[in-house]
């Protein structure tokens, strides 16, 4: 066994202890990043179905379709390929690996029509999230996936030091061509795909998700920057905000607000606190500002080969921080008509405090256009 | 009303029509392509829930995390906007919009985890799949649709034509370099995303998904090309092939035999036929030439909004053609360690013959390199 080798034996090891621990009799995983996590392979978004079934004493089978076989890693030690072929049915497949199981966690990004069938042909059998399983495993991160997050971290913090410094032409174009020339930037600085790029300028930025369109970046306007890739299967996700020209009042004053709510989430993320308190902590200066109900989303999620995971920093989480947690510290400030912001970093907690991994500038970029 | 809203009304006018007849109480629908084609909104690919609810006599209901539903269109003919909070479960929204519905259709392509967690608040539930109700409304384009899929199949010719020509460095530069050049080009030439772009090079073409990798390009190799986008929300995908320099007679004979199958393949696309006589009148041509086995997957798939979707063309499908389906042609001939090749049009049935809307040439472009 190499050393790739024993990490995966060793997650599969540890999948089939909390299958044990939990009373599963089987784990379903498919699309998604529990099957790159657990085996370092990946399914395809496609109908043909591709699913890792690992039971608690049985070698793992990795039911495939026989034409993506020769893209599977082979790990003989770690599992076993079950190939398919075209005009076959893979549910036999998966019914007979499955055997008299009675209970399985069923991957959370699969798509449901594999479920829907593997019910209608077994209707008694009881199913739970393979984040039951699974989210205890990734949701902790060991020595190289911190290592690789930062990776991720420090190239898409290259290209916000060229939004912040201007040195990417902003006022004239559409938000449109900026989010393609930063999905490219975050290619160009070693992402294997760009996951995101949000480009939302004035009051687009006021709908947290806006979708980069045709809408021209002009002076005068705030430009919120979201983006994100994945390289080397880990995730980045920052988000800053630059200015065209000299801010108004109202703008610097909200954004002073949310700098300080950003700067105490962080803060506040310490080994033993609790999610909630994470958001909390964060949360209560914008509302001492004055503008808590323009803040109306969760502070962080957790990141990793997902960019949303496990723990989600948000009212209602009472689990608490522990040491090799990811996730991201994200305060935002929305008012329709006139303006959005949001300042976001990645964090890790250590037992010694809270290490952010974007290190570009936080305050606001005033850009001389 | 105006004409895009009458669309989507009368889509899901005829949607209730499916539930009454297929006994179902409720279509429920997120991610993949049934959203957009039913009421022209998308699912972000998240954990938060977004989810039309489709019931046989009540309006359909929208539920959408409240920071995603400035994202929404208005359509309040169509359907109404439910917005749950950050920190609350919009599983109970589900719950209360479903009512006493004991039968649904849920999501193809919806995250598993959603129907895992419905079936544990409402383990009585009769679940079947969306496309028992959806695909006979997808799989026959009107004339819009087919409009557009003409428009996108156009724009994946214009690159591809840059290939045949030699208009694209091919020689000493990787698969992944000229993958990504691929990508780029798409959205050039109109598409909103590019999909997938296959490049493989060589002995990598017999691998027929074959990730584009870090493998030099050489003068002496045929190289597979397999690329599409999203244009205006309608996919392309075509496949052709390219030889650097002259290429051998074994490969040149193998390629012969692949043009006579696609075009047998195509020519047999009549109204009326069965979907696994199509697959067996272009696999004969393969069979009668001695390569049977190395063409080991179905000669085609449904294309629309979804890159594959029904009908597939492939044995076992006893279902027949109709005017305004739309799919592709791809057989292929893959020899493991030596080369791999496949040649795709995508091709719309009429009541007067198949109308295929791919036009570069088919021959193998033999390019001076």
């Amino acid at each position: 066994m190499n050393s790739t080798t024993e990490v995966y034996s060793s997650r599969v090891k540890r999948v089939r202890q909390q299958l044990k621990t939990l009373e599963i009799d089987a784990l379903l995983v498919s699309l998604g990043a529990d099957l790159p996590y657990l085996v370092g392979a990946t399914a395809m978004p496609l109908e043909r179905l591709t699913m890792l079934v690992v039971k608690q004493d049985e070698h793992p089978q990795m039911i495939v379709p026989e034409l993506e076989a020769p893209l599977m890693p082979e790990m003989p030690d770690v599992f076993a390929i079950l190939p398919w072929q075209e005009g076959s049915d893979p549910m036999d497949d998966l019914i007979e690996v499955l055997g008299d199981a009675s209970t399985v966690a069923f991957g959370d990004q699969a798509w449901a029509q594999f479920l829907v069938e593997l019910l209608q042909r077994r209707p008694e059998l009881k199913v739970r999230r393979s984040s039951e399983v699974l989210t205890p495993l990734r949701i902790r991160k060991d020595a190289a996936e911190l290592a690789a997050l930062r990776v991720a971290a420090a190239a898409a913090d290259r290209v916000v030091a060229r939004l912040q410094q201007g040195d990417i032409t902003l006022v004239g174009r559409t938000e449109a061509q900026v989010s393609r020339q930063i999905a490219e930037q975050l290619v160009e600085e070693g992402h294997e795909f760009h996951n995101f790029s949000i480009v939302a300028a004035g009051a687009n930025a006021a709908s947290p998700h806006h979708h980069a369109d045709d809408t021209v970046i002009q002076r005068g306007q705030g430009v919120l920057f979201d983006i994100g890739g994945t390289y080397d299967g880990y995730c980045s996700d920052i988000t800053r905000c630059v200015y065209l020209g000299e801010p108004d009042g109202e703008f610097q004053d909200a954004y002073d607000v949310l700098f300080e709510a950003q700067a105490a989430g962080v803060a506040a993320a310490t080994v033993g606190t609790t999610f909630e308190d994470i958001d909390a902590a964060s949360r209560q200066i914008i509302e001492d500002a004055g503008y808590g109900k323009y803040f109306m989303h969760r502070v962080g999620h957790g990141i990793g080969m997902s960019a949303h995971e496990d723990p989600y920093l948000v009212s209602g989480n009472t689990e608490r921080l522990e040491a090799g947690h990811c996730f991201s510290i994200e305060p935002g400030i929305y008012i329709e008509g006139k303006f959005g912001m949001r300042l976001e970093d990645i964090v890790i907690a250590h037992e010694s405090g809270p290490e952010p991994i974007n290190l570009v500038p936080h305050e606001l970029a005033v850009i001389d256009a």
